[in-house]
């Protein structure tokens, strides 16, 4: 399959870029669906993503067995096809983080992203927390600021300390509003990498603020991947008009609880998933919550599909 | 100033549809601004809206001084001219919702709106605390529930013994996913009238939910009043066509910390407000964001103006 | 060695009682010491706990890998010697409790305890979940009212819904302040079993409130429960001067952050366990710390021994 | 009448000591009840308070109406003949506290007492907002830690840049647990004065890691006071056998919701309060929770009275 759009940028580093949260498919009884994860993989490596995240927040780690991690994992690992992946690695304890750190590197990871202990309280052991846990591995870290699932809010005079002592060099904001602080973590550290994220919802923000890139699990990838070449080719209006075309689908997808089984949804409507079951308290989407999701889509014309959707700045309707 | 769009419906409640939350204008100097906030009443008067709240968390309310508070709400009633108001009257025990009651029942208010006391943690408590507050006050209630300004997050089970506890029929909603609580509620209680909020940011799905309309600050309430209109006359694809259209201002508007800033220069560009100045600690618009706004408003082809904003149902540009 | 002191209670249920919260012992490496574990299960049987409660927050179960789960809960099951033990199953999706359950019913445990998904927002899900819960397991639950661990408060009528819905009939008090809520649980329930924990810290006031017994880790639990065998028979003053007597150690070790250092360091002292090496954030006892604890051990003229300290109710200084 | 105990230490600025945070009384009926509180200033000073602070959260400021605050601190400031006294200027925007510190300073307050703005997400715009209060008033500030009554914890590191952005050279600690953090301040800044809190809970381990006193709202301040000044005086033991001995009393009331009830019950015991109402939401102590403090009081054989009460070292039952 072709790529999408051209990417007027001659070549970057591997964290770059529009990096895709990938989601864990469970079929009709709950249980792995390795069949639609590797469907999945190969279609959004057609959509032109720069890079794979694996047991991310939208993954639902916390509801997989370790063997069903491993398959997961391994899955994504073989069907990458020389896309680079990172790999979710939190956990309560440094050694927690270290244990998932060391089968990232296994699988071929080439970084580990970790968030806050949840409902840490005291901040201030927060840079030892990174210190230790990079002296335990191998791999890059992405320091992942992400307070709706640790419940940890993080200034940004800390996240840099964090950066420091672990010799990150990236970092994954999902603290709203991800636009200003972007802002003041590039103005305080202007080689930093950061991420947007919020499902893409600030993305044309973000990468205003510089940004270099959006790691999220929207369902259209190759749409996030777009707008970003818009901004990074100076195409600001065209940048703009994608990313007002497309904001109702960003910003229903992106509403919390309700956010994973829309995605999940849309997913199987594209053919990658063959359910859109998730395990957590939030549940299958509802008959109304369905309906929006149709009228949406219907306004945005999009026909969902595995062929990658090619985004137009002109609105075509 | 004819009214900008007919309303459907012949008669209804005056606390239904858009309603108008007003933040508080102060000067360069920081002082109250009683004449920008005059200008603004009758501006939204013109507008269409339905009805004003007063001392909403965007009047940042607790920064002003028991003289600001009574010389803000007078000029509120001085200038309304027929449009109902309704007045946040929030506090941490019931004594001091009583005290701001007698004010906005003095006032001529129609309703007083009442949040949780911040940061409560005994929630089986908060229908008491709603049939005490019910007990002092002649003004019907509204129930706030709002999370990001009290820390407190109430189930619908809670809320619905509020309701009963207290009588209110009526309730202001900002706890996200907005569109599904409204199910529940209207699933257990069909006679309720539930506001959705959010900065309008959701007003489409909370409106098909069943939403009795949307109150909140955004700072082009006609629009929310036009996709009102629309779902209420059965124009849903207008409706969705209008919302879909203007996402990427209320959007912007409705992110958190920033958002009374950026609200409250649009307010600024209309002519309504002498200066976009707030007192709390979000602080000042900086320049990105500022241009960003700027972006937006030039995509959305908005040329900011005290006279009512016409929505189009269909794309202009 | 001889049970400490005689229960006046002819018979009760296996959930009734001072149930000990084992922690997890890790050796100067910070790997898991089973051997640790087994002495100190074998020394809390001698103390006379009534039951043992495995992989409660105490025990970091989140920074254990499978396998150190699995070799520590065999380790006890293997040790407990007709003393019966729950197993704390909690996890953030009905899949990751039901695992654990599973696992915990195949070593012989007699319950599951489970607290809410970590960072729930949506309370009215929660007795959904735990009949979800009780679907998948033939365990008995416990439900565990657990904010500090989970982020998440519940109140006393939804509390209510979760035992009904799940059928549960034991709850694990931790939300201070308990005494209160004990009571309104029992208004509500009274053959309700409801365990106080909360380090011991509010022993007393909460078996007066009609509390089922002590669930914690306080690292003397024949204090504790030489406390319940008083109020248990009717013998409040000696109750009381047990508790006063005791209450400095209580209140030092039920901190919140450094409290699981300062009861490795008790148990460390008392023999059971070779290292006082947590794997959290809070890290070990700093000097400062260790000195107020000799200090407190000092005035109670308590000298650790792994041999049962047999508490007097009239002060001995 | 005499002062209790002798004090070892030459001089000592004011704002070091038992400072004592003044409960609001209000009558039967819910009013202010003034009376009651020149009552309770006269006896804390004879009790030998160093300092008052008044409008700390327990004296549910936030319930006062302006005038009922003007008077209450009219009182204070008429009755504590000598005795210095700070007044909790706290609130969500400079101009808020500066208009309360404006009123401390007339009233002749030595310090303004300042928390973070409630529910404050962006903890890098603190220390400016330290900066901004300090500009605005000519009183010293006092930093107040207050994560229960804020929703906001704060990292040292940011508690020692609002306190050198603001010139403070005050701390109050009530982020559990104290001891450490205090420690934490004093490595960083030595000459930094930090008042420990938490009702007195942890007041002994607070002394011991080098606060300046004790600044809480305990009803017997005397008994702080005595465990402060053997402290001083290098009696470590006397200082832990005064704290062990009144540790059940401290423990008690320092319990969050409920403890402002108990207080207030114990003063209107002592005689200095009419009546023992509060206006939040916790509401009056219960007939179990007033038999628990009955139990208490009899077992430390205090008979309350507005008579300083003499702590001995030495238990005397």
């Amino acid at each position: 399959m072709p790529d999408p759009t051209p990417d007027p940028r001659p070549a970057s580093p591997p964290l770059r870029g529009t990096w895709y949260i990938l989601p864990t498919p469970f079929d009709a009884a709950g249980r792995l669906d390795t069949g639609s994860l590797a469907r999945l993989v190969r279609a959004a490596a057609a959509w032109g993503v720069d890079g794979f995240t694996a047991m991310g927040v939208m993954a639902e780690p916390g509801s997989l067995s370790p063997d069903e991690r491993e398959a997961a994992l391994r899955t994504i690992a073989d069907t990458a096809a020389g896309v680079p992946f990172a790999v979710g690695c939190s956990g309560p304890t440094t050694a927690a983080v270290a244990a998932h750190a060391r089968q990232a590197e296994r699988m071929g990871a080439i970084a580990a992203m970790v968030a806050a202990p949840p409902l840490l309280r005291n901040l201030d052991v927060l840079p030892r927390f990174y210190r230790a846990v990079a002296a335990e591995t191998g791999l890059p870290l992405i320091v992942q600021d992400e307070p709706a699932a640790t419940g940890v809010v993080i200034p940004v005079s800390i996240l840099l300390a964090c950066v420091e002592e672990s010799g990150a060099r990236v970092v994954k904001l999902e603290d709203p509003p991800t636009p200003p602080k972007i802002g003041r973590l590039l103005a305080a550290d202007p080689a930093l990498a950061v991420f947007g994220g919020l499902g893409g919802a600030a993305a044309l923000w973000e990468l205003e603020r510089g940004a270099c890139g959006t790691m999220t699990g929207f369902a259209y990838p190759e749409i996030l991947r777009a707008i970003r070449v818009a901004v990074e080719a100076g195409e600001s209006a065209d940048a703009g008009r994608l990313f007002d075309r497309y904001l109702p689908l960003l910003a229903y997808e992106a509403q919390p609880i309700v956010g994973l089984a829309i995605r999940k949804e849309v997913l199987r409507r594209r053919g990658a998933l063959a359910s859109a079951g998730t395990r957590g308290p939030g549940g299958p989407l509802d008959p109304a919550g369905l309906a929006a999701l149709d009228a949406i889509l219907d306004r945005l014309a999009i026909v969902p599909s595995l062929d990658p959707y090619i985004p137009t700045a002109a609105p075509t309707a």
